[in-house]
């Protein structure tokens, strides 16, 4: 039983799910910002993973990212696996825009701004069509 | 005929080469860490490569951290396209300690310290062989 982390499921929202990973929405209106978490417990890094999950995990990676292009067209992709604070395989795939507050810095660490309840439904119910 | 962004020729140093990379040290004693850029001009996204380069650069993404985390033994490998600064192509891969400088934050933006051409040279002939 895949068991998330507390602090990612503080910080995201679930928008679906592939075979391999959740795919969540960070809880921060700054940035359009997801995560994919893949199921499996005590994960830390992506070579931990079976040769056949890390394939699919970067065919994940590739699609969500396509579809993050796709519908937000973003001066830039960011793409990273970090995981020193949480360390629960995750993968942040984020659109970035030279009028984001953080520009051309990471994010992490930076502002954040939690999403109000209807922000959260509208976003949540537009990208779990768009992310498929 | 590749053209390798000066920003990135200026930061760093070349290791070795795959069929579709230039595997490249970054000039920072405070963290062991390399990048991997693609030797195709244009190309910003990872998404920009064609499917058969997407394959190979995930193989060599895939073969380069796992030379990372078994010679440094790492507390945690960061891998990550950002790409905000410099709008060429290229794959941080880097190998974290819970002792490093700027743990457990990410290492953009925080200390430098440049290699003297001692350390330097001793690093770029051991990693040639540990990358390999």
């Amino acid at each position: 039983m895949f068991q998330l982390h507390p602090q990612l499921e503080k910080d995201s929202f679930l928008i679906r799910e592939t075979s391999l990973c959740e795919i969540r929405l960070i809880n921060n209106a700054l940035f359009p910002w997801v995560i994919l978490v893949p199921k499996h417990n005590e994960i830390k890094e992506f070579l931990d993973l079976s040769p056949q999950d890390q394939q699919t995990l970067w065919q994940d990676i590739t699609h969500i990212s396509k579809k993050m292009q796709q519908h937000y067209n973003p001066d830039k992709l960011n793409v990273a696996m970090l995981g020193n604070m949480v360390p629960q395989l995750h993968i942040h795939i984020i659109a970035r825009f030279k009028e984001d507050t953080a520009w051309p810095n990471p994010i992490w660490g930076n502002d954040s701004k939690p999403y109000t309840k209807k922000e959260k439904n509208n976003i949540i119910s537009k990208l779990s069509t768009v992310l498929q």
